[in-house]
């Protein structure tokens, strides 16, 4: 499964899932999970090159727990989700924030508004074994040497087992999709010039650094344009 | 290309492209473009089986031209769109309407709604040179043998090679990536029973057909239920 960025068909990326980011943006806690798909074309990997803002977009950072499925499944229950789990990655859900918001007011999908290039930043697989308790996982998010999300896993509202459970009732899961788990409090804008810093660690936020990379955000050309 | 189904990575489905299908659903006619994703998990070949239709869920039927990418493309003028179009396929992009109604006025992703297993009926690749001008594809959706839609794509608000240069200037599109292009007026429910057909035709309603094929719809069994 360390070939999940070449193989892997989708990615599922849930809503709200930390209640006090659910609060930050005025939204209601969810009863049951949500999610949306990110078009797998929207990863990016280390190295590969600047993240890209596109024109008239506000971008926000989201630091999340990536879900690496290790075989196909649908309907599975809560208490055999685990053995779906082959591993994880550091994710940044980006997302162009006021195309977000002009699309929920309107009843519009969201795919655009998650689905640019470059929208997902990725880390390397991290095999299951070097965590045993996903509650403990530690995610960070620094833009410029200045931390902005910090949080473990233990405050999702519902926890992985829960999410894979309920996706793979909608859709099945295969080998090499990746669900995202949701992001802690503190999202905001990402400009064209900064440099972030995405970093997982365990156990907890002082914990080992399972993973850790940057990214520079530049101004995307091309054809697109918000225009609000 | 004829291998689109194992291969591609995703669909891109254009929402309201005929203006009597933005009607009869009571949305206005848009401005510009608009798309979401569905998964390709979703997709479901004539003879593998029952489209299934999950608990307490309103399934709409919405035949469609699907287009089959050929080539790698970002931000491509609409002067070059038709060289990055392999081929072409016959598509029903089933959605959950009742599902889809909540989630619009919450403002939520359509995913859900449009993405569960077996939601994306589809016919066999067609080679790019069986149809010289698109507006004259025909397209047909019949149930128990009632005629339901039946329209040509000269009446889409936005042709293929606008469709192809407006999603590639948000997200790149991949070879084997699939573009659905909207539905004709017409939609309405398939429920458990009902044998449905999907057909294309070329040039015209009245032409050869190019794809027929046909579909039972049975209630699904599993963990998801709608409540309202
Ligand atoms: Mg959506
Ligand atoms: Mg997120
Ligand atoms: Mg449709």
């Amino acid at each position: 499964m360390s070939n999940f960025l070449r193989t892997g068909r989708k990615i599922i990326a849930i809503g709200r899932n930390y209640a006090d980011h659910a609060k930050e943006l005025g939204n209601a806690i969810p009863k049951e999970p949500f999610f949306f798909l990110k078009p797998t074309s929207s990863f990016i990997s280390p190295g590969e090159g600047p993240v890209e803002i596109p024109k008239g977009v506000v971008m926000h950072h989201e630091v999340e727990l990536g879900v690496v499925i290790g075989k196909n499944g649908r309907d599975i229950p809560i208490s055999e989700a685990d053995s779906y789990i082959a591993g994880y990655t550091l994710a940044v859900d980006l997302t162009a924030r006021n195309v977000q918001d002009a699309v929920k007011k309107k009843g519009l999908p969201w795919s655009a508004a998650k689905g640019f290039d470059t929208f997902c930043p990725i880390g390397p697989f991290i095999p299951k074994a070097k965590i045993t308790d996903i509650a403990q996982v530690g995610l960070q998010f620094s833009i410029n040497g200045a931390v902005k999300q910090s949080g473990t896993a233990k405050d999702m509202i519902f926890d992985v087992p829960h999410l894979i459970s309920f996706v793979s009732g909608i859709m099945k899961l295969e080998e090499g999709d990746l669900i995202l788990t949701g992001t802690p409090a503190g999202v905001g804008a990402v400009v064209a010039g900064d440099k972030f810093e995405a970093k997982m660690t365990y156990p907890g936020i002082d914990g080992e650094v399972l993973d850790q990379y940057e990214f520079e955000a530049v101004d995307r050309k091309g054809l697109y344009e918000f225009k609000g």
